[in-house]
């Protein structure tokens, strides 16, 4: 992806969906696609508030809302496929692998080493699956 | 601060006090304060761990490394001062008041919409302190 | 609030307002105000997501979905404000104080001592303030 | 199970098993039947304080006690294992899927919509495994 | 407290009130009392689960049991009157103030700098309010 | 290990290397290992803070220092593998299987059944796998 374009002519739904797609790619899509048979309506509030209505507003960059995914992801340590989602979603809006490394790391000042390492452990998971 | 510059002659606890100075300013020097009568080694370490190695490493910009903090902090939502003292260092390194709430207000999607307006409420005590 | 009527015919905003006004009350439009002048925009999604959407559906009564936020809140500990709002609202819809203070004992089962007594005496204060 | 009885002339112990294998059922046993080899009397603590004193207790239905079970599980996000147990419960004491589904989802707003998809994806699960 | 003593004959309840005397004193009096008027039942349950069950057990000395409060309590980071209470526990069955120090420092590596640094703060409270 | 030694002639990163094959054994080398493709530098602060830095004071042994680990990360509930790791640490340090298992039963009173539950489960796979 190389920008995001904000069209105020779409429903929200509309903007989520094309957000989702363009920011998360195939592994967004896997989310929404396991939520069909125990709770559709929720993959239409995935789209809607989290992309249609936040990551579209103008006043942070993708690249930056991606760095606050991930930071807070790793941080409390408990979300570990939404983790993935988000390193993912980081290297599709322009992080660079060392930037993301360097985000997990720090995580171990505020929650912690094992919050650092397990953030970091995923990070080679999702590296290692990019390059194949 | 216009940017932070890695000296590499400095020791660990000299770059992370200077690195401290910098971007926490006053707020960073009460936490050390504090910290004198009841754990001084602790201090030592505040300045060496998260300061003399995290936050001088180069491969992300602080202003990067303070979207961090900032979303780490508001997501665990039991750190409010720390939370505070990060957000008045994110305005210290260059990001907007409209940024800091913009990343607080993306903390609803992963920590729940409380973390989100603790986060908020910590950052308008912050915003107002400042203007004083 | 006897019961709450769904109004398909309202916007998620106006749906939302209406929600929050009948449940929450005054603790409700207190945290509103308060998003003001920090991020008003904020103030809108509270309106939206979680009361226009989630309180809005037919599938689960007001009366139990404060038996859930009552439950989350006080076992994540983090979110004393937001668990007096909710405590007030269970008693707007319809909760007793007996059934309140059974929820937060039963918390000492799944999160611990600290969150169940922490939870008490939040309700503590609810309860005292309505009698005033 | 039809309802919960409380017999006063059982001790905590034999009004815990019986709660313990009228509530959780298989999943429950399963628990017990693991703890043998590692903390037996752990084992008996299960049976005697959630079961034999809180469940036990009159003030709140366990249909309402299993709204709380699982809405705190999911929101605290770590504790998988006991959630499916308690999705199950919950099943077994008269919630329907849909309220179930209708519980998790509400997890979003107090808990970030990555804890609603964890809880929810729990729920797919058990409710599969529960058909065949 | 020089030692805590097991008496076979005691109940449960007679066991936990003997036991919450001795380690939490004054502190753990005061937490009992407030739940006088709002939840009489979870103070006997407070003192029969924590104290008549698990601080009675032989296996472990309450020396140590304080050691795992303390590091526990701090880590999770939402719960500082609790903290505070072992805290002040601690220091009636032996632990200097010189190691509740260490223990708190030491959770900077597993839960983090804010955990830390909150945790000696809280230290810092009881420490002074014992010196008067 | 018998005893842990501090030689204050060894510089941060040769006292944590000694002290982190001491105390963690195995596990602890494994961790290191898998971080040499992601974060190597990060491998280098495991041995400097956690283990040159803090486990190398000598205001706390090292055998309490790990009922301190053991007691946070069950708390925490997010880390399971580093729970392990400290564990078979204990074990190392001299903690026996019985005290090991109180730190993890005691843990349901801060952090509720679950995290007791999880703990305990850990422990049944490390103390089967030195078994073998």
């Amino acid at each position: 992806m190389t920008q995001w374009h904000l069209d105020v002519n779409e429903s929200r739904l509309e903007r989520g969906k094309r957000a989702l797609d363009q920011i998360d790619g195939e592994a967004g899509r896997n989310v929404i696609s396991a939520l069909a048979d125990i709770a559709p309506d929720f993959a239409t509030y995935v789209f809607e508030f989290p992309f249609g209505d936040i990551y579209s507003r103008p006043g942070l960059s993708v690249r930056d809302r991606e760095i606050a995914a991930i930071a807070s992801l790793a941080a409390m340590g408990n979300a570990t496929p939404q983790l993935k989602v988000h390193i993912e979603a980081g290297l599709n809006v322009g992080l660079t692998r060392e930037e993301i490394t360097e985000i997990l790391m720090q995580m171990a000042v505020y929650a912690g080493f094992p919050a650092a390492l397990n953030g970091l452990f995923a990070a080679k998971e999702v590296f290692v699956a990019k390059r194949s």
